[in-house]
């Protein structure tokens, strides 16, 4: 096995026993990253200087005996919104190309501190507001998207080109491309990770949360990321829910909430079978399954769109007035929509947020954590626009992919994506679990008791060498995930 | 003395050593109202009978031993805006003519259980959303408005027709009418008294509080009314700090921060100059005076009004569309521009509000409190729509009142507005003190030292005989506030 095929958690293991070198582990990123980022364009920025650096750095401290944690030592990318000292941070735009931060973001500070090694900075989409990255590919599948907006983090991890990553997560912007492309995506409760120095999208639904291979990389993430920070927006000053891995445990005595209406309509057959495969899989393992009715579930889009529209404009309201051509044209429509929201349409999304909250919280008295498919459709080909559904209705790829991620961003609650299995195409396909607040402990339970009985979900690694060409030209429909012969 | 010219603490007092029955000080505050309230019409409903069942049972209870507190007996009033079970509460508006709520309002429950007298609802500028109440008079010069919009609160407070009152506070509307009465009001800080049951003018803004007669008095209310409420809007679970009072104590180490900018310009020479002799009293009593630059003020009312107008028209939005005609002009005007706010500019306020909240916090880091005119002029007449200043700008009566209170909605900070003298017109003046989060009791320590030197402020009782026609149809400018001839 080469090593950038390991998992956060048995890199992190193998560095402790001193049987694998963080500067080797670095090396083999850098060089999974030179074979597949051509194909797969995760990456804005390659640090693999400074990642040697850093690199070699955390071997001489390990070997003096001054390991700082987990992540010491392991490659990651960090999603181009997040500020970084030193390194050009462009939220994957022309309007901020050639920006260098001078100050690192709390997250990266913090992860800088436990001793993670940046290797790059991965792609977005623009300014996070899109739910596809079309600048990057699936490294399932190169002719469909990885999803969005923290594509580049999710590709990144799903093809071997990081250990692991953070995302942000506005209407699913962590849980939809870890959907799509088969790994572990957290999007915290409100406020636990500290979003300060990050770009904001809608500052009342962003989150920050890691992208791994497996649940409890996601854990170890995050326990580096939480802590209150005093000066930056909306920062919690709560300890979460700890979560400690009891494995073979089992889910005895976890109710888990099956939504009876809202997240299983307009789903892809394939998609649905899986995840109540999973369900079926939670109830084996003594979870109890209880059908759960989702409150006020007519006015999920209104209050997403309610609220990111107008709050992504005010925050782009300078650059919007001065240079507005160096937008997109898909990012610019929106934030030009954006001015004209009126105040009172605003403020009913919010209080429509409040009623939803208060609702979901009473619901989650009844359940411990709400199982439900995390988009309704695998991986969308590059070139599409919209899903047909059975019932003769069409949706754009991002209503669509939204739409479910979006209940987590409005009411804040936890919530996690992980990979449970492939359509026929050999996507993956992603349920999600929605906890209570602060509840990430309880989300992590379930996730790693599932994980253990069908393994972690298998590298992306095995990119089709017929690929290579596809990039920007795809034949469609005709690849498969898993083939004899491999780029490395 | 008369029951109904007893301050709070001096009737609390009496009543526990039995030598004033709560029958008794409810009789002559109901008699009191009888005399004055056709010329002042502080109140919108008197709930006479209700209040002699309710003096006779605190009456019982005390003569049984079983006295409650310092509010047990205590006649009050209430802003109409705030619920009360069984009794008619209509905002002072014919939208809500006739509504009689089910269940008391947080506020209202506890001064009941604490046993406060109802003696009745107290009238408010329509629906809050004013700052000159024009249906009540000011008890000092009946040609003069008592200020909004808790306008009745405070003219029944200021003539003996309560002994305290609550009014709520959204951009002055506790402070200004007590400034303008001469009594004492109390703004506590945003979430500290909680506001469920009270009708919204704007949620993020709005605040409710006591309008005493004494320092002491707006203590034993506050007493009374904090402590969190979950079910309700923005109530903090955070105790305030507590006032003990400490005759004599003088103000040694108190730093009170005397603004530089912004208050003390476009303000009328006699309130400047009450206020600067209040300034030199907390000096003689041992504070040191600091000059401060008031941080933001340029956007201090594009802030107020840009997050006022837009919450207000979100809560009327219904009858709006149903009922517009029921509203008062100038009301609904206001009401259906608020319509018309882009969400931008509502959530530009809001990001200027955040920056205003941490640099108001960090100036209080220098100061324990800031002392400045509570309004830039005493009660303009009740026809008078503008003031014209030294420097020819001229500005609304409603925006003069607003532009030195708004610093305290916006920051959220508590602040007091106390009675210190008058005008050559006869008319009260009012410096406020705004002080640190949960600061009360800091700005009760000061006001409380003021008001030891200078005395309780007199009571508006000796309303002028010949002003018992002028309701309606004034003679203007005569009338001096003490006359020989009392209608009791």
């Amino acid at each position: 096995m080469n090593p950038y095929e390991l998992s956060l958690t048995q890199a992190s293991s193998a560095i402790a026993d001193k049987s694998l070198s963080p500067v080797e582990l670095t090396d083999s990123v850098l060089a999974r990253i030179d074979a597949v980022d051509p194909h797969v364009n995760a990456y804005v920025t390659v640090t693999a200087e400074a990642a040697r650096a850093q690199a070699a750095e955390a071997e001489r401290e390990i070997a003096a005996g001054r390991r700082r944690g987990p992540l010491h030592g392991i490659p990651m990318a960090l999603k181009d919104l997040i500020d970084t000292a030193g390194v050009a941070t462009t939220s994957s735009s022309a309007v901020r190309a050639g920006r260098v931060p001078a100050t690192d973001s709390v997250v990266a500070a913090r992860l800088r501190k436990a001793g993670a090694v940046l290797v790059g900075k991965a792609h977005t989409h623009e300014f996070a507001y899109g739910l596809t990255t079309p600048q990057t590919r699936n490294p399932w599948h190169l002719e469909h998207v990885p999803g969005g907006s923290s594509g580049g983090s999710a590709a990144a991890v799903a093809a071997g080109a990081a250990t692991f990553s953070l995302g942000t997560d506005t209407g699913g912007s962590i849980r939809v491309p870890s959907a799509l492309t088969g790994v572990v995506g957290l999007k915290p409760t409100y406020g636990l990770v500290p979003r300060h120095g990050i770009a904001s999208l809608s500052w009342s639904l962003d989150h920050v949360g890691p992208v791994t291979r497996t649940v409890q990389d996601a854990r170890l993430v995050l326990d580096a990321l939480v802590g209150h920070h005093p000066g930056g927006p909306a920062s919690l000053d709560h300890p979460y829910e700890a979560h400690v891995a009891r494995p073979g445990a089992g889910l005895a005595g976890v109710r888990v909430g099956v939504p009876v209406n809202y997240f299983f309509d307009r789903v892809d057959p394939q998609v649905e079978a899986a995840v109540r495969d999973a369900l079926a899989r939670f109830a084996d393992l003594g979870a109890r399954l209880v059908g759960v009715e989702i409150p006020m579930s007519e006015y999920v889009q209104a209050t997403q769109w309610g609220l990111m529209v107008p709050e992504a404009t005010a925050y782009h309201e300078q650059h919007l007035q001065t240079t507005p051509e160096l937008y997109g044209p898909d990012v610019r429509v929106l934030l030009e929509a954006g001015a004209l929201v009126p105040a009172i349409d605003y403020l009913r999304a919010q209080r429509t947020r409040t009623l939803m909250r208060e609702e979901w919280n009473r619901l989650l008295d009844e359940v411990d954590v709400i199982a439900a498919p995390t988009v309704p459709a695998t991986a969308a080909r590059a070139d599409q626009e919209a899903f047909q559904w059975a019932d003769g209705t069409v949706e754009t790829v991002s209503d669509a992919y939204v739409r479910l991620a979006a209940p987590a961003n409005i009411t804040g609650l936890p919530a996690l994506s992980l990979p449970a299995g492939f359509d026929a195409e050999g996507l993956p396909i992603g349920p999600q679990l929605i906890g209570r607040p602060l509840g990430e402990g309880t989300v992590l339970h379930v996730a790693d008791a599932y994980e253990q009985v069908r393994g972690p979900a298998p590298l992306a690694g095995r990119l089709p060498v017929r690929h290579r060409s596809a990039v920007g030209g795809p034949t469609r429909g005709q690849a498969r995930p898993i083939e004899s012969s491999f780029i490395s």
